[in-house]
């Protein structure tokens, strides 16, 4: 079976043999238990991972504060980029919400990649596009959408992920306290 | 004088003489008048821009209102990535604030140079990592920052747009109304 990082590579773009034998070479596999830390502010992003189990989230502390603003179920990136890109302390963190599974690869294996493989500057390229994306659509968001909007924006992109998340991290998602969550809910179940 | 473009990118990597002959073929030049519109909501984003000179804003409509997210003065880029990568209707405006000179390529233009140069998918990379570390400090920055915080971002992030750019355009961008733009400006003025 091939490995899971080069399937989802594949997904991307066409691969020669002789670069997924140097991405096989390179990824590592790391386990995280429920509530440890892929990554923790204050300390460099070394990884850029990929989850193949599990469900972790991004957040930020802000004055004690956890402020949720990313969901990796499987298949999804973790990192924080620019932590990542200068090797320099990280201003969020990345946890464990479930016991998670990651393929991850360093900064150093990357820039190994982009130089020695035909295709690491394409696979760059379409990765971060897409990730571009899903921040520019989150951006938008926080402009135009009331709290009700964001809760329907989190149920529409995460189908799935309603009943493995506790209300206290959904309601930091929606940028709102447990409560209000529960009252937007309760009227959302009343006005479908 | 080496054109505007190919001085761009080689801030950003080396580029051989064979690859800045293809660029400056497909690179256009566009002038757009104080007003005008590089990107209107509801069509497709046809064109990659970097301004050369001037100003332009770009902006979400909600319900009428004008949400200005990003100012792009000289040397910055102009798109919305989700329409312009998948060729689908915008949901975003970009608009001169000033007369403007942008240097622009299609997406079958970008296509081409990922497939028909060697330095195309690594400036793709490159420059799709620096607008998305731009991203995700904007988007964290929704989540745990003031009014007061975000217009000392703007003034910290834009230091010579504070007087290129009306109060309106400014308390759009921080998320408030002009007259509680004011109010900001007159307490950090007293309590500096």
């Amino acid at each position: 079976m091939e490995s899971f990082f080069i399937h989802i590579i594949q997904q991307l773009t066409q691969v020669s043999e002789q670069d997924k034998a140097i991405y096989r070479e390179r990824f590592q596999v790391k386990h995280y238990r429920k509530g440890e830390l892929f990554l923790r502010e204050g300390q460099v992003c070394k990884y850029i991972g990929i989850t193949e189990s599990g469900l972790m989230r991004h957040y930020i502390n802000q004055n004690g504060q956890e402020r949720t603003y990313y969901f990796a179920q499987e298949h999804r990136f973790l990192c924080n980029y620019e932590s990542f890109i200068s090797q320099t302390p990280s201003s969020t963190n990345v946890q464990a919400l479930e016991d998670t599974t990651v393929h991850v690869v360093s900064n150093e294996d990357l820039e190994y990649f982009y130089t020695h493989t035909e295709s690491g500057n394409r696979i760059g390229r379409l990765v971060l596009g897409k990730v571009l994306i899903k921040l520019e659509k989150d951006l938008a968001s926080f402009y135009t959408d009331t709290p009700e909007q964001r809760y329907q924006k989190f149920i529409d992109e995460y189908p799935d992920l309603e009943q493995r998340i506790s209300q206290y991290h959904i309601a930091s998602f929606v940028g709102v306290k447990p409560p209000s969550l529960s009252r937007i809910r309760k009227r959302m179940l009343k006005n479908p």
